[in-house]
């Protein structure tokens, strides 16, 4: 099992949950199995209401944090588990499969980072825009035919298998394979918010520059997002690219590029 | 993950399922993870009927099987494992906590037996007359400050485990300490309904002898049944026993024992 110390370092978070019966079920699921810190993300309200104030709701739901969005909800965390099936979607970082997530959360509670496990509403799951903020996908092994859970009982079975076996794996063994591309190293990686900072300044390097035509905007944003995740950047990288970013952009305001687009 | 014929041979059985929405959410974690054969145990038919009618049900409520006893609804089983949390009872069958299960049920697969896993009733669980009737006790390891699992999401944890470990664990190590006292012999074990005809019979011999008192007979039923589960007979020993107790049973009736007591 877990330390209470492990679990204090691990986040649940909530994408628009709908139903108020399954909050309290992920609320229950949490209580089971010793995990005590819930975010809600742009909750609907009436129902997130009606779920803290059910009979017999967890303390934890009185203690939950609303956040408006997913960045916010996540910015200290330095690795964001997105969570579901694969049936409809292509995740565009590494997936791992449940059975075998425990030595990545054990990897990263030794090297004292701090981990969201994110869960989207009942009806589609997490979209394409909400897993950009994600460095692994997480993919519960369910059947074909049957692939889509319901939310407290996805939940149940990811926060068992964490209880249940994180702290089992708590040693690695060193070596190629163990660990998904670019998460291996040691130093603790830099929190999902600090490279929201380096992203955003990279888009204005980006506009500044003239790199693309301002529909692409949107797609260079998420790749970029995407791009600093996989990276696993540590804080020394974070702080020395914004320095760089910081240097250009200057540059670039004093003495203008003039848009031959125009 | 199991194969399906590794599937068809485990049984889900509900004992006294009261709400419609637990059934439903069974039935769900069922299909989700690729098990088909569901058995309800004395089931409240209003309830069982809302659940089977449900939209969206999974096909396997329509072909579950209705029983009016546990007795009934294992009696093909040659190992059945009663579930739960351990706050309020201290079973009198060997414990298993629940990640170390799959080796246990591969054995069992592995040499042609047929499983039944057990869910008590929402509010208390399994009884300990239930129990009576099962092997070994699977421990869901909660926290002790909220051990009461969900029914749906205790039966999707349960499953999840089996589902994505039972078959890895498929060729255990021999040797001690890999299970429980008395389940590492070869043969296929009796079913349950064999043992229950076994106990029975051992109890009329009781009573022909003058054993006990008429007010222990109820106890000694229990103790027999667990015993002849603990031993793990396989069939070719429980038709022995069954020959030798009808050899005596014959010769008390054709020489009745006086009572002494009366």
């Amino acid at each position: 099992m877990l330390t209470a110390s492990q679990r204090d370092h691990i986040d649940i978070v909530l994408v628009s949950p709908r139903n108020p019966l399954n909050i309290g079920a992920v609320a229950r699921a949490m209580a089971n199995f010793g995990f005590e810190h819930l975010s809600v993300v742009a909750a609907y309200q009436p129902h997130w209401r009606e779920a803290r104030s059910a009979v017999g709701a967890p303390d934890l739901l009185q203690s939950a944090r609303e956040a408006a969005t997913l960045a916010e909800a996540v910015a200290d965390s330095t690795l964001v588990i997105g969570t579901g099936t694969l049936t409809h979607r292509k995740p565009e970082q590494p997936v791992v499969s449940l059975p075998a997530l425990a030595p990545l959360l054990a990897q990263e509670l030794a090297r004292g980072g701090r981990i969201a496990l994110i869960f989207g509403p009942e009806k589609h799951g997490l979209t394409r825009e909400d897993l950009s903020w994600c460095h692994t996908f997480v993919q519960i092994p369910t059947d074909p035919r049957q692939p889509s859970m319901n939310l407290g009982q996805a939940a149940a079975v990811c926060l068992y298998e964490i209880a249940a076996r994180a702290l089992n794996a708590a040693q690695p063994a060193p070596g190629p394979n163990r660990n998904p591309p670019g998460l291996d190293d040691n130093a603790p990686a830099a929190p999902s918010g600090d490279l929201d900072i380096l992203a955003g300044l990279i888009c204005d390097v980006m506009a500044a520059a003239n790199y693309s035509p301002r529909t692409m905007q949107t797609a260079n944003r998420h790749a970029i997002r995407l791009m600093l995740r996989r990276l696993r950047l540590n804080s020394a990288d974070q702080r020395r690219l914004l320095g760089l970013f910081r240097r250009i952009l200057w540059s670039f305001r004093r003495s203008p590029i003039r848009d031959i687009t125009k």
